[in-house]
């Protein structure tokens, strides 16, 4: 019976899938919105379901193949709790493995090489691959983990706003954005933040680096302390042995400038992207291709 | 028509109410659990009407006169979007006016006089009254406010116990004693604090303290920094012309000592607690004692 396999990578804020023969060539990639599990996993369900559609689609095959194929996906939060068993019991693929965001993107990054990679995103995500130990750091997930992440950076933005309109602290263009957007009413600030999802308070990001580019002294403040608790998880990524580390995510451009030199020599590009990595993985777990080793 | 006069206290933590006379004389106390109408207004709603109901059985009177009372709330969030209008259709008294806890608090630690109280409970609010001008600081709630609260400080000791767990951040004996409550699974605790409500977080605060106080590296890091928070606030209540200011709230023992040399000499004590200052505005709004302005 033929069959194709499926390479999900979902994010925070959008998801993409591939569609690949057994081999792992890939045949067509799809993409629909956020899917975060941990957060939202009915939407989680329904988006991974639409970017496998879409793939299909894309490569001109029928999707009710979909139910036929099996699949790997990495998902933001995926190391957490209960959230994994319940959805994956609710997949619409034959056969099926969640796995970290983190894991897919290092095998996309790095292929079977040792090394890291830190992602950057709507969350942030650090994994590392030394021989056959693979370890995590972080990905806890924007409650109370998830430091220097897009949404913790855009979360902070919205505090900040609050702080400068009670006068407690200094305001600046950045803060002012915020504080016009919202009708300069705290409270319309307040109620969004309230009903926010981590992609929404992520969008505020780029606005947060784009002002501590040009020296607006909340952006540089909020860059700042977001790039210390990258370096400091990259710190442990190093001490666990990594010499080579690739920066992924939305957020990754935008935050090599503001990371600590003892860093930038270990930076690499990626060879590949998270998408392909799924592919490869789901190539070596269920495909024709066999499983390679570090 | 007979009507008493009911006073609400209502908190993150738990909901007092006081049934007077009409020249506002207290009759009886009774207490229900938390009051948070921001956060929870469907509790907060069962949990005010809970302690009007028990401050009538303490005064021996029938529970029956809650509709026909005319009653002053105060409550934690009060001044943020729909929710008070929510709230103040659905209580079960003839009148009422919601009002936030910083004002009644005011009203009972300083009477008509000027000054501050600095609220440092669950939450922290900030209200100064200087001659006809009150203004709030702060008071926004857990999601991006109440910096310096219960919640803020629980909320930071989980945080710090994840980044203890992936060796990001030195760990110490508070950090341990949460994550061996979680049985050292990372996960649980991210389980736990995603769906905690800002009470729960706030119950690990007097850990924090305590820790702080016999000098735990990470107890007093974060000790230091929600004092600085509060320290903040109160230059902004001293820079609007506050001479006088009164810590409240179940952590204002446990900060007084952290907060900076420059505040000591402006604190005073509270004169009555919120609940008389609840009632004290009832009688003057609704009641046969005349309202005594500043």
């Amino acid at each position: 019976m033929t069959f194709y396999l499926i390479g999900i990578d979902g994010g925070g804020t959008s998801c993409r899938a591939a569609v690949a023969l057994p081999d792992g060539r890939i045949l067509g990639r799809g993409k629909a919105g956020a899917a975060n599990i941990l957060t939202d996993p009915e939407t989680a369900l329904q988006n991974i379901t639409d970017a496998a559609r879409a793939a299909f689609e894309d490569a001109g095959l029928d999707p009710a193949g979909i139910t036929a194929s099996r699949a790997i996906l990495g998902v933001a939060g995926h190391n957490v709790g209960d959230a994994v068993h319940y959805v994956k019991r609710r997949l619409p693929f034959a056969v099926a493995d969640i796995e970290s965001d983190g894991l897919i993107a290092l095998q996309g990054a790095l292929g079977y090489k040792d090394g890291a990679v830190a992602i950057l995103g709507t969350g942030t995500i650090y994994i590392a691959r030394e021989g056959d130990a693979v370890s995590y750091i972080g990905g806890w997930g924007f409650t109370i983990g998830d430091h220097g992440s897009g949404a913790r950076i855009g979360h902070a933005l919205l505090q900040e706003s609050l702080l400068a309109y009670d006068g407690i602290h200094e305001g600046s263009a950045v803060t002012d954005s915020v504080l016009s957007e919202f009708n300069n009413d705290p409270r319309d600030v307040v109620d969004f933040a309230r009903l926010a999802k981590p992609g929404e308070f992520g969008r505020y990001a780029p606005r947060v680096f784009d002002h501590a580019e040009h020296g607006d002294p909340v952006g540089l403040r909020l860059i700042k302390a977001a790039a210390t608790t990258v370096d400091e998880a990259l710190d442990v990524v190093v001490s666990r042995g990594s010499r080579t580390i690739c920066l992924l995510g939305g957020l990754a451009p935008l935050y090599r400038r503001w990371l600590a030199e003892r860093h930038q020599p270990l930076f690499v590009e990626a060879e590949a992207d998270a998408l392909t990595g799924a592919v490869a993985l789901a190539a070596a777990r269920f495909g024709s291709r066999p499983e390679v080793s570090a």
